[in-house]
């Protein structure tokens, strides 16, 4: 399996210390993953080898790792956060299934490999990402933590993945689509496309912790600069990278005439707000000490990573 | 807003007797359903103004009937049941949603009005069934009920949507178009299709009542009845009635060669199928004397309905 380790950066990285704590908590999710899902031999078996080729067929695994990065902060073992990294990665595969329609973004071609829809069919593709944002909520309901926490866990999940966070983005998106947004609708359009599951991520490991208060506040300022700088980077790259790295088509937030953070700042403006976000990752992280270690590689892999 | 009242039958049926309460229990599910979807004023609009268009456009409401009668055996106050009333109704509408796209069947007209896509268009239909899904869950986990009551809600809610239930059953639908089902492939698609949400019902009900062993399993058995009479009588109607009593295309089944009880048994086999099952719910509520009348009425409601 073509799974792409986050841990492929340079040795003088803070992420490079913390390459086997990554490579140990993607391995917990890949197996949580395998065990979540449905057997590719029982019927109906179609829709069951769609929903694996979108969730197994590798990916970077980020939610997953703040899920366990998150929790770490508060002291809470891997084990016990299973669940919502393999939950919010479902809800993750679900969305990108979805986005790749013919309807949607039209993508033929996700990490390499063909989306869904070319790999089998829109009715599949429709029906197993549908059955995959099921199955994240019925894995974090599951027996394991308590009744209180997994309960929160649902409603920090839901809440990011509806109309105030990922859906509700992703239609923002679909409204901008052909003129130019201003930098406060395009910030909204990604807080909410793609930055309400990444805080979601880091709230799901701080509620098994028992965080409130001015902990849950600095750990959500924290992940919602780094959702922004992942963002900021994405377009810096979609500018810069070729396809080959990306595993996807390059070039076509420009092609589809899209706002970017590269097109209304400039690129120089992009990497200056990107160097912003860094520094708000830090000052968040800093009364956190070494427990925070991880989350911090993971905020430098947002701005330093290459594809 | 044309909502078909269940309560429009002959004066000598049992349901007659039920009217002013099933009317105030879909008074309830309308308020919640209503409170429960976002504001077709706020960002983003289209996206919104389509979940309340799938949601709001009218609808016999059956599940939440079935969720406050499935309480009602056990003394549950409809108060306590708007929640999982509420949620049931958004995952059925959001496989409404999903189900009449292009790629799916392909429906132009529901409930005698313009589907999602048609009405808006494909990218926001499927964005309008995800988001209805998700705020199931999230209305589910809201506050109100016990933590261990919200847990077993959602459990419940996710199995009967996912790939052994509603999703599955529409899967299996899927792979069966343009071959003959027999008779058990009939019955296993169907149990999932539909009759996992219809028994999920009766159950989220029965659950907040603290229901278990020996009367859960009779309430599961009575809904087991009723999904079964439920899709009969659909197939029974889809030969019988005409596009204008359904509100939807008929003789659509025979069009696309579906398999149809009609079809595998005969129409009298199949009226005599539909009968065994009013007497299964017949006997399954014996024990449980007027509380179950609520649940007895939907039953025949099911069996008698025409349209």
């Amino acid at each position: 399996m073509a799974t792409e380790s986050p841990a492929q950066v340079s040795a003088d990285s803070p992420t490079h210390a913390q390459a086997p704590v990554f490579a140990a908590w993607v391995g917990r999710v890949e197996a949580m993953l395998e065990r979540s899902l449905p057997g590719a031999g029982q019927a109906p078996q179609r829709l069951h080898a769609a929903m694996r080729h979108a969730v197994l067929g590798g990916g970077k695994r980020i939610r997953p790792l703040l899920v366990y990065a998150g929790g770490a902060v508060l002291g809470v073992e891997a084990e016990e956060l299973d669940a919502p990294a393999a939950a919010v990665e479902l809800i993750h595969a679900y969305s990108l299934v979805h986005d790749d329609l013919p309807a949607m973004d039209d993508d033929d071609l996700r990490r390499g490999r063909p989306t869904v829809h070319v790999a089998f069919d829109e009715a599949t593709a429709i029906l197993a990402g549908d059955a995959l944002q099921t199955r994240a909520f019925e894995v974090l309901a599951q027996d394991g933590a308590s009744a209180q926490v997994r309960l929160a866990w649902v409603q920090t999940l839901a809440h990011a993945s509806g109309v105030a966070g990922m859906c509700g983005g992703q239609a923002l998106d679909i409204d901008a689509t052909g003129r130019e947004q201003s930098l406060d609708e395009l910030a909204r359009m990604h807080a909410w496309k793609t930055g309400a599951l990444i805080r979601a991520s880091v709230r799901l490991g701080a509620l098994a912790g028992g965080a409130e208060g001015a902990t849950l506040e600095r750990l959500d300022r924290f992940a919602a600069a780094l959702g922004l700088a992942f963002q900021i980077r994405d377009d810096i790259l979609d500018v810069e990278a070729s396809s080959e790295q990306l595993g996807k088509t390059a070039g076509k937030d420009v092609a589809q005439a899209k706002s970017t953070y590269p097109a209304l700042l400039g690129m120089e403006g992009a990497k200056a707000r990107l160097a912003e976000q860094r520094q708000v990752m830090a000052q968040a992280l800093s009364p956190f000490g070494a427990d925070a270690d991880a989350l911090r590689a993971l905020g430098e892999l947002a701005v330093l990573r290459s594809h």
